[in-house]
């Protein structure tokens, strides 16, 4: 089952709801670019390369379901659904990126006519879906050759299928490793506020038979110190021109920690989460999220705090370039110097 | 109302329940030496101060409540009370600390017969009590003195009142410098998994009118990078000779974090904090608590993982002396080079 798909008999997204998991699995159909956008904005569908897919289905859902009678009254109505959707969440590059991609599709069929555009944008989903799985695959193939036989890597947030159409990014490395018999465990950072980790990865890992264990963000640092960890994996929601990465809160510390013990700190990344228009971290804008998330145990609304206490809530950090050993694109390996590296690898893909 | 005193009617050591707080602020007496050992294991009393202060104050109540006919049966007894509540919790050693100081006392005036090693107990744990919170105060003071005006300082786990019998270490800076009026805003790593952050230190700046916000642990490097961040304020559970630092799971992270952005990474310590006899941190023991503190949300008994999910759960961590700016004393500032530094300190104090 992939995490985000188009309802067979339907017009309608369907998507795991991932705000009930490890308790629940929930597929939910939503019939409105509306209530896909509040799916993102919300987190029942998250990570970058699903996000991108969900908004891309979401074109096709406002095509399918749009009441205009000609090409122009379409248009606008894509052009603001797809408004809609890209401000659902600002850090993850992919959302634009497949909404743009989208648009074009649409913008090139245009003149042959409603039920064309209807067609080509449905079908151009589908590719985007079906790319995702592939693009994740070949990762996991550069990814799982980087690590040693029975390696211990610590992984962050979740990067699997429920992050991805399907397979995964740095969990795909991790599937692709364990699938080839090359043998991983991992040590799973729970990855506060929402618990990625201690709720979808753990439950991922545990579907797959790969062994894990879950620890507190905090005690990263105490694993790779002691050791032997053969590499911190991690995704990436967007990636800067010079190799900056924005990814989940915490991304950062594990980067430094990884570091300080010679630890090879790997990002795994679609070539579509690499903005060459962003030449630097700080340029990346960075999502704030509600208080409560800190406040309370998300999901239980079980309070952590005293009432009137306030919270931060950035959900993403910057890790600068310098403390990133390579990323895993599915066109390959790319070590320093990244600025010409990930142009390269953007160039090959043809995703620029 | 202290943390950690004596029953003023009878012979019991009284708590405050750390376990409830912040919904609740129950002060429970324990009137045998195995319950406060219990108390100290499950973490209803928690601070390597705190800790320190109460083994103490369970040695004068074994005394107290002693059945024995002569001083060879009570020192028995103590000696017995002592082993146990030794074992309670390995990191810290400030427990240790207070027991060889109460068995010295008591052994010293055994002669004297059993009236006189009861009351002389009793009274050593008062004078332990009370000179916590008189070191802690100079702490304060010291620490203040580092801070610039309207600083914004990060802290890790909770080194206030409840940390200590009174005032707090890294807290106690934080309290005085806002007590002289100089200004101070904190960011309060939650720190789980016991959320010691969220639950007690938001609990005690709320007491104190002292501004702040709380933020997961993985935030710390995403404000150190934003910045202005004066300082990272943390206490510690044991200091070996060379600097190294034990202290709660995180620390080390945010040492790193710290560092990366040349903000001062200050230890907050007693002198009885330090441990001459330990060389370097790998000597120092780290507590593994259940799993379930990680596995379920700490109080709540609320799963946070998919049942069946194994977790890795090390109470404390260990960060190298290079990333310590410095140590923050009753008897002064000590920076590096710490071996002697520290050596001289704990001599100054008398602590040794």
């Amino acid at each position: 089952m992939r995490t985000v798909s188009w309802k067979p008999d339907g017009p309608a997204v369907r998507l795991i709801d991932q705000r009930k998991l490890p308790a629940e699995v929930t597929p939910i159909d939503l019939d409105t670019p509306e209530a896909v956008a509040e799916a993102i904005r919300d987190m029942a569908v998250r990570g970058a390369p699903a996000i991108g897919a969900a908004a891309a289905y979401a074109l096709a859902l406002a095509a399918a379901t749009s009441q205009s009678k000609d090409v122009a009254g379409l248009w606008l109505e894509l052009q603001t659904a797809a408004d809609l959707l890209r401000a659902a969440r600002p850090t993850a590059v992919n959302l634009g990126w497949c909404l743009d991609r989208m648009l074009r599709t649409a913008q090139a069929i245009l003149a042959s006519g409603l039920d064309e555009v209807k067609a080509a944008l449905l079908a151009e989903a589908e590719k985007i879906a079906d790319e995702d799985v592939a693009v994740n695959q070949a990762i996991g193939r550069f990814g799982a050759a980087l690590l040693p036989p029975n390696a211990t890597v610590i992984h962050h947030c979740n990067t699997g299928a429920l992050a991805t159409v399907d397979w995964g990014t740095a969990l795909g490395v991790i599937r692709t490793a364990h699938e080839s018999g090359q043998g991983i465990y991992v040590l799973v950072d729970e990855t506060r506020p929402r618990l990625q980790g201690a709720r979808l990865t753990a439950w991922e890992l545990q579907q797959y038979g790969i062994p894990f264990e879950i620890i507190v963000d905090g005690a990263a640092g105490y694993f790779l110190q002691r050791g032997p960890v053969a590499a911190a994996l991690v995704g990436a929601d967007r990636v800067a021109a010079n190799g900056d990465v924005a990814n989940k809160i915490g991304t950062y510390m594990l980067a430094l920690a990884a570091r300080d013990n010679q630890v090879p700190f790997y990002v795994a990344v679609p070539t579509t989460s690499i903005d060459l228009s962003v030449p630097a971290g700080e340029a990346i804008p960075i999502e704030l999220r509600p208080p409560g998330e800190v406040l309370e145990l998300a999901q239980a609304g079980q309070p952590v705090s005293p009432p009137g206490s306030h919270a931060q809530n950035p959900a993403f950090d910057i890790t600068p370039y310098r403390l990133v050993t390579a990323f895993i694109t599915e066109v390959g390996v790319i070590r320093p110097p990244f600025e010409t590296g990930l142009s390269d690898a953007v160039q090959r893909a043809g995703t620029g």
